[in-house]
């Protein structure tokens, strides 16, 4: 947070601090992953990141804590969360932490797989399961709600010429502001940018970014990105207090 | 409303009055639509729910106060709306007296083009526009709330061989229940079937319907018409009061 | 499930299996409320259900697998639960057969304490944690949703004598559905009639009910519980498939 | 817009530009409002924003097109309206073209007994009609979503030592979010900040704010709207297209 003073108006101008947590097997066991994305998805959702001016830090599964110490996450205005082999593998402890932190106001950004990661499923309270196909298949993922700050920029839609195809029925509570809807060759339809708060924090699941595809260096999936971030670290309230409580009137 | 008593038990059997409303204009210019709806689509829609046990009446553009006088629409439970050329000619004076209805308890169901209709523009308050293409195209609508009992005795989707395409973006409010997401071979997407509460009034919208087609002899769009008809139906609570309230509690 | 025939018409008669839980401590330790409650919350719960003709069975904390058995749990259309003291107390296994019989299509109806239940947390994702006050205080139930069918029969507002006041903020999802909002003397407002939908499963979380009051031989308290009862029975869709999908369409 | 570098990021800063809209009766005509506003309430909105650096113009009812001519509307990305007595004076035509302007993304934001405006009733499609009760009453508003960024910097709840009480039932639509829940010491409760997207536009309504009470010189208050103002001028997407489309895939 810092402050700029023009004429006679001062701006708070608050930088925004991201984290970009890849689970990171992928890329280092099939070479054809790693010659996509030679440095990780996460480095490449970082430097897509670079001109929106956020302060980007990564994390990935092989770190002591995962790379989400107490200190990190505290830190962290908005978790981007990539991970598909070894949901199994994070450390409850780990998960725990990261769902404090977004009932405390952390913004969270789940990714394609991520759908099935521990986080995403105790926040939603349901299985999160879905149909998919690997078919280098045509999707095109139109927004629904152009009011909402994470479709600026973006046109009518976003078309990828060959992605994951993930289909209905998503097994999630129905989104608070539901902001794409994936239309798949296949002749699927999927609820593909899905909106929630959760007490002070926010959450949005985006469904594009299967491994096998360059999907993340497509510059429209990293302005939805950057606009989710942007969205998931906009103020929240207090935290609220709960338990026995006095009477703020006279009751008798 | 009548009661059937079984051993000790007494149930309440309530009849639900429907009127099927339908400008019914292509029917009688058109010889391809009449040819497919030879006693118009009202009489289609009425006949196909016959296997539910409502009590059906239709009303057409023509008659006098469009069939729905004051004493129709107060004997009706539910209104299902088809129009598509004649938005324009629908009385003032009549979309107030189903707008009230509606605001009262009256159910609520438009159909496809409908969508366009005077009484859904105001209920909505937007303008309802949408993007569409005529070209004999197979359409599938996905169930995405499968707890709602408007999907009851459908699978997974509805596949229509040929249908007019409907696609986004679809300027109404957010839908309060989104039931069903339609996926169009040309590369569409369509929220095509959309329910909302408007006081003691319950409306669901739903897509299917172009009288070029045989849609409505399709035993699936008639059970989600039939399941409409139930849940529109379905009790609601008291009238509300307005205005100058006394208080209930002492203030000073 | 029967049928009747009167004239022409064919009427499909289901009878909703309802059972309703109670840890029931309260009532077997504490004199005042064993005199309020002598068979216990379940069995008020259940004698004031009678008259709308429900299949109703209870179930306790005490009995083997809590009552819950799986044919008990296969055979219920709508479970209400009430508990309190002994949340921990109530096995894991059972909780995930509750989970897997709301996700298939199984109402629950959560009461008052029942707000910290597992079940209930498991399935909103959130701590379900609020403000509480023991002051036998009054407290008002707004309708805030007059077209939904659980507020049929009941006027603008419930008044409750003496309850125990929760208060806002309560760490839920954003109801899915708004119907009563608490007004308390103390000072504080509380969203207490809250619907969801899980998958196949509806939900409906009420406030009113602490043992220390005769909310549950309150004829409106009892309404708002059987129109629940009525709401979570009502139809749901097919089951959806999930995991990996042929494509409908050819895509090449 | 301009820009700003530091260092080697660049920033991008939006000037938001708020027209507050008053119809400035009661200040002209009754004695005590205008001694609590002396310049109108819009001037004392305008002034209360001032910390907030927005560029913020006024207009009133008496001016040539209410002051809203298509200029002005064209520059302002958020409107805030205060009306009362003088609704139905308000031109048609200056409606639509405000309607015109929230449906293309401009914000809006209604206060108190602006819920009886043209503009809010044609945009909700309802009558809005509620409860009232001028009895300088206390009211309290609680947050019921903290992670809203409208209640940052804002407490539990906010305390009006005496406002006109609103209560429900409020025939609007469902809010999409439910943000503030007004207690009235007389006993009601209401729905009291809610907010809406249509097509590019974002709504907020807030109840406060009755011409009796010095409502707007409270800190509170303005923070609310200034907090309403940056979400309502928060980046929205593109502008659909309608109507006839060309498909974008192979039908045939």
């Amino acid at each position: 947070m810092f402050k700029i003073t023009i004429g006679s108006k001062t701006f708070e101008m608050k930088t925004i601090n991201v984290t970009v947590w890849n689970e990171y097997i992928h890329e280092q066991t099939d070479p054809a992953v790693a010659e996509r994305y030679p440095k990780g998805i996460h480095n490449t959702i970082a430097e897509g990141l670079q001109p929106y001016n956020f302060n980007i830090r990564t994390a990935t599964l092989e770190q002591p804590e995962h790379g989400l110490t107490k200190e990190v996450l505290d830190q962290t205005d908005v978790l981007i969360w990539w991970g598909h082999l070894a949901h199994e593998e994070v450390a409850d402890e780990i998960v725990e932490r990261m769902y404090e932190r977004v009932l405390n106001g952390m913004g969270l950004i789940v990714l394609h797989s991520g759908h099935f990661s521990k986080i995403f499923k105790k926040l939603m309270g349901t299985t999160c399961d879905l149909k998919w196909r690997i078919a280098d298949e045509k999707s095109r993922l139109w927004v629904v709600d152009p009011a909402h700050p994470i479709t600026e920029g973006i046109g009518e839609y976003i078309e990828l010429e060959e992605e994951e195809m993930y289909g209905e029925f998503f097994d999630i509570p129905a989104p608070e502001q539901l902001i794409f809807i994936s239309w798949f060759k296949g002749g699927e339809v999927f609820r593909s940018g899905c909106a929630y708060h959760r007490r002070q924090g926010k959450i949005f699941y985006f469904q594009p970014g299967d491994e096998r595809y360059p999907t993340y260096h497509n510059h429209e999936i990293i302005k939805v990105i950057a606009n989710a971030v942007i969205w998931a670290a906009s103020p929240h309230g207090a935290a609220p207090t709960f338990g026995n409580a006095e009477p703020l009137e006279d009751i008798n």
